[in-house]
């Protein structure tokens, strides 16, 4: 039978060309040939970050960069300033208690963002100075919920504090100015927009970033960013990095490259307005506001009566499309829809479209048609 | 141009059918598929350790699992016993000692490996019982030289610590019976004997481990072993699992269990025998004493006047192989031959052949043909 389609917040689908040169015979990762793919790699990544700074490359999942970005800018002890708006929010209040950092958080309800005004005010009440750092995710994965970035990062900058920055389910599909907006560290992970299989994480550390490693005391080995740029003179990594998912990265970022960072995120913004019309037309509550809601992925509310597992379960067996659940205090209410990375604005047609039909199955009273009438709207 | 042919330590090549299994399209990690991957992989991975324990798979190069097993067992200021014989030793010694644990070394001179009995007397003197683990290296990848294992153990069965096996370069290819000689944990990585590329890294843990696990309190979060077997309990990861590297993982083991451990060992026992009798054969001394060499890696000393990266230069530019630089201390003395994996007894014939080449391009004095005759006494 055909494979499910993939309708994740990542997993995202990978391109058959990026599958294809992953599979080339492996090489030696001490040699000419693996600092020729280094260096290219790192072209392509610091298009995607906007920035000139070292990108680091982690075999590892998305969380592990967190912890990475945590362990090398902190010493136990040291407060910080999480903000927190979903399941990945909270993710880095538990690694930075877990190494003994002091959190203090600003939270808001589940499918809301934080007003930067909010984080400012919380900055300009710490006049000792104590907050090290603001840790924030651009675009919250269990939510479907984006921060205005650029204005917390202004919010930031009137602050010593370090600001780092959860861009998982956001670099590429929406916009990020590492450098412009003066971002110290952004984490990413392979699986989302960069189009990849899962298996890679990145932290591109910034110059003011690299000042706070030298002072952390945080224990670390495997993540100490000291190492990777150590190696990076020389164009490789400390330890062997995962070098198939390395050949499929500099061809996904070539592909990057060639679309233009700027048509991509016009995409995944046609696709958001496409899925949120869609399912307003159904008579779906959406989760995140208008004004908040992410490009990348939609959290939709289950109607009254029918579980989310349901939709989930039909929209798999019948129609092979996979959508992802509701995380943490969300499972019984929400399922959710990714429209990132490989993905087009036809696809999410396609998907509203069968999502109609699951919930006339379910006796959910729909006007068929009426979804991909609303999305046809917005992409024209 | 054709692909270079692998002989290096890691990574090794990976078989057609392994990196056509990894150019799959992805699943979701979080349904019914995956876990049904995460079952036959769990029991393929059982057999591999010879275990009935957990084995924990981490999205990480070697080194994370090595981490991974110091900052679950241990509390800062636990005292440990590190026998040192090369580079990946060493490794243990540094990771320990940044998270805090009080480190005792037995260092032997790199090219030889520890008798049990210096283990099991420096164990007796411990008579308060201060030493909470013994970390070895099972096989030290930077010299070519195999531990004795299974007397190490008994020699650690009198004590009550932990025994720690970095099996990162024998497991699959050397006996390793962990459950049968009493191992509390065994590390490995994807890209030695196991045929697969870099990326993951696995942590076999058994029930006095998970003991341990309870009282240790250095921090932790991404190698939270209590996490994965938390997980682990419906089928799943805690965080992203590098999928298409599980694809692949999941054909390896298959193959492995083909082909059966034994008869794979013995593979990897003629291909080191063939080797060391190939070099002696050229008038070429070999780091390891033969009662301790490796069956998967032989570090072979450069003749005098000949530097070992000109042997390697033109293996690989004239005859299209890779070879291994020294490491650390030995990186103008030793190139080593990796004969592990995916990898046959015909293999290194032709490897002994170019080799023999390639001397006598460098005017070393050579019998042609005669590695290739002395191999092929051990082949026969």
């Amino acid at each position: 039978m055909k494979e499910k389609t993939l309708f994740l917040p990542g997993p995202t689908p990978v391109p058959p060309q990026v599958l294809r040169a992953m599979s080339a015979p492996l090489i030696g990762h001490r040699n000419k040939n693996f600092s020729a793919l280094f260096e290219r790699v790192q072209e392509g990544l610091r298009y995607v970050f906007q920035t000139e700074n070292e990108v680091i490359t982690y075999p590892a999942a998305g969380t592990g960069a967190m912890e990475a970005a945590i362990v090398n800018l902190l010493s136990p002890g040291d407060r910080i300033l999480v903000a927190v708006m979903g399941a990945f929010g909270e993710r880095f209040v538990d690694i930075a208690t877990a190494f003994g950092a002091e959190v203090e958080t600003i939270e808001v309800q589940w499918g809301q963002a934080p007003d930067p005004e909010i984080i400012a005010e919380r900055l300009r009440a710490d006049k000792n100075g104590r907050i090290k750092a603001v840790f924030v995710t651009h675009n919250e994965t269990s939510t479907g919920v984006t921060l205005d970035l650029k204005g917390v990062a202004a919010a930031v900058a009137s602050h010593p504090a370090l600001l780092v920055v959860d861009a998982v389910s956001s670099l590429g599909g929406i916009e990020l100015r590492m450098d412009e907006w003066e971002i110290d560290v952004v984490v990413t992970g392979s699986q989302k927009a960069l189009m990849l299989p899962p298996g890679l994480s990145f932290c591109a550390v910034g110059p003011k970033a690299w000042e706070a490693v030298e002072k952390a005391r945080m224990p670390k080995f495997y993540w100490d960013f000291r190492s990777y740029r150590k190696s990076a003179q020389r164009g490789q990594t400390p330890y062997t990095p995962a070098v198939s998912l390395w050949f499929g990265l500099a061809e996904a970022l070539e592909m990057i490259q060639n679309e233009g960072l700027e048509a991509i995120q016009q995409r995944h913004n046609v696709m958001g307005r496409m899925t949120r019309a869609g399912a307003k037309a159904l008579g779906l509550k959406l989760l995140a506001a208008e004004d908040v809601a992410s490009d990348t992925v939609t959290a939709v509310v289950a109607p009254e009566g029918i579980a989310p597992s349901d939709i989930r379960r039909i929209m798999m067996e019948r129609y092979g499309m996979e959508l992802a659940g509701g995380q943490k205090q969300l499972k019984d209410t929400v399922f959710r829809i990714g429209h990132l990375g490989y993905v087009t604005p036809p696809d999410v047609l396609t998907c509203l479209a069968a999502l109609e039909c699951t919930l006339a199955e379910l006796d959910f009273p729909v006007e068929l048609g009426a979804a991909v009438q609303a999305a046809r709207q917005e992409f024209i």
